[in-house]
């Protein structure tokens, strides 16, 4: 929601529906998932209960969240032929590209029949997402098939797990944990907003994800952390950070991981995501990432007045955690993939097709000219 | 184009941007490219010419759609890999899966690595598409590993090559290149309003062209000439269609291939394709399924002043031609390519991120509550 409702491009503040789901930035700063703060769901909830409730709208109890886990745990494997798909894109495609790919084939091995099957569907994709990741980038990269099973109680340890072939520390699963929920879910965004149009039309979930994939590739939506950490790399101290960054500003280069569209003040999963990076700092032992990142976040406030994103510091986070940079949006995806498929059930709820007008500023009425006359 | 402004659900009769690529209904039921009456269009290009127009703002002269032709024809194989995944696809799969699977996975191969690209990543899946269709329905269908090739001069006739695998007729080329151009471009319809959002990420062709095949495959918007088809094949005259509607309608059954969301009056393209169904009937020899046809309009002409849109005559038009129904969606992608990857330039030419807002009708502010006590 925001405050005044503007006019024009990009229908920035302009309603395209309603929604139960999420508010952003209604008071300022605030992020809720179905009324809950999402710091509070940080501290107190898994990443499971929240795909839950995102997808039933209320948290479980512990019967309906053992019953989940092992649902989703029961789905975790990769079909061959999709592993054969895998293994036939090269290592230097875009990860972005993978995941829209391995999403787009599953759908044509285990199709969603009919919208009674569209938890079924979206708890499928929630499962095989870190497999598709991991499959791919562990075959072209290190040349290895691994087994896209594990028995890791929680998505966040499964993914680590499979991405490094050992078992994680609990804190680094708490963190990938915590990750997952803040970036689960963010109202009409643009590859929520893909997800819905899509839905619309009464399409499949497969089609209707696959879209939000392609839209979150987008480098003004998803890969803002990646660029993020492509940065701080550069930096050789936090002087050094504000040195160069004073340097950027100059030469009006873009800087990614600050200000949003929607909130005014800060952004509330910072605050979170920047105190798990810190933790992991002092566990490394080596704290010049978070420093870096310190610097940076008080460098553009003090000249610019824009604070870290949710991305900011999610970059020295996954740095910390051993994650290639290349599959921080990938990981966007395995968590807002909860998110969409919750818009996409939304939309089907209650359903008209999305289809807007366009002002029309092109050429008068004219008449096809021979092409020997042309 | 609407006459009044709407509000509400769907974005009905809100502009969400600016085009100069098409007029829909503006004088009540005409349909403009870039100026031109669609019917003028027809009558007098290519659909070469019309992709040309489409991506270039100006018809080509003789010189420049030479180029054009020839650069196509080019493109039109398929790398082996992309090759190995469509007989990875099962034959039971749902033919827009394939085409969107066929996309997306082609954009791992070649993908565009700038908007530099932007023309020459259009024209590849505009040349690909038809052997993505027909590789994959060929081998699954009847085991067949078709060659992708074919010294057809236009995309309309190497497409019914592929298909049929046999040089088409002249009229058949006829048809199906006009086809291509009613079905080329149609504004800011759901699977158009898809690729401009994703491209307003700034993200690649091949993600949009993605997204647009997820939506476009929804029966709210695609696969009205299936509909169509599977109807009328159900009826043994034209006296048999108008009791047996007569029944669909008293049933309350959804009568696909009639009225629109945006003509008023009639849509332009019905005119001209079921004029051409009609000279296909009269090759065929048997007009059996053109004047069931017919009937079919008379009849929800005189019951419910509702008149025939571009799908319904295209469901005997393609039968005439031999192709199955499960391929007319398909075709439907080959075509509207076209005017999705103008409309992603031209989003792109001009772009702010398309970020709506949402009306929150959720919960109120709640805590969470612990797991032992739900």
């Amino acid at each position: 929601m925001v405050d005044k409702k503007l006019t024009g491009a990009g229908l920035r503040g302009q309603s395209a529906g309603e929604t139960k789901l999420c508010t952003v930035g209604k008071s300022g700063s605030g992020l809720t998932y179905c009324g809950y703060d999402v710091s509070d769901l940080a501290d107190n909830a898994t990443f499971e209960e929240v795909a839950y409730l995102l997808f039933n709208g209320e948290l479980p109890n512990q019967a309906e969240l053992d019953a989940y886990k092992s649902e989703l745990k029961s789905m975790r494997d990769l079909p061959d032929a999709l592993k054969s798909v895998l293994k036939l894109i090269p290592k230097n495609a875009h990860p972005m590209d993978v995941m829209r790919t391995g999403c787009s084939f599953l759908g044509n091995l285990e199709p969603e029949n009919s919208f009674a099957e569209q938890n079924k569907a979206a708890n499928r994709l929630l499962a095989a997402f870190p497999a598709i990741m991991c499959y791919w980038y562990k075959f072209t990269h290190d040349g290895v098939e691994i087994d896209c099973t594990t028995d890791e109680d929680l998505l966040a340890g499964h993914f680590l797990r499979l991405l490094n072939g050992k078992t994680p520390s609990e804190q680094h699963r708490k963190v990938m944990d915590v990750s997952l929920i803040l970036y689960a879910e963010h109202e009409f965004n643009a590859s929520t907003f893909t997800a819905r149009v899509c839905a619309s039309t009464l399409s499949d979930m497969y089609s209707c994800v696959t879209g939000a994939i392609g839209t979150l590739r987008g480098p003004l939506h998803g890969g803002a952390n990646e660029a993020a950490m492509d940065m701080i790399l550069k930096f050789k101290s936090p002087k050094d950070a504000k040195v160069q960054m004073a340097g950027m500003l100059e030469r009006k280069e873009k800087i990614m991981g600050f200000g949003h569209a929607i909130y005014r003040e800060s952004d509330p999963r910072n605050v979170i995501i920047k105190r798990w990076s810190e933790k992991l700092a002092q566990e490394n032992g080596n704290t010049s990432l978070y420093d870096i990142s310190v610097a940076c976040e008080e460098f553009m406030w003090d000249s610019k007045k824009l604070f870290c994103n949710a991305d900011f510091f999610h970059a020295s986070t996954y740095n910390y955690m051993g994650i290639p940079t290349k599959l921080f949006t990938p990981i966007f995806v395995c968590s807002r993939l909860t998110g969409w498929a919750a818009h996409i059930m939304e939309q089907r709820s209650n359903n008209r097709i999305i289809r807007p007008s366009a002002d029309y500023i092109g050429s008068e009425p004219r008449k096809v000219i021979g092409i020997s006359e042309r």
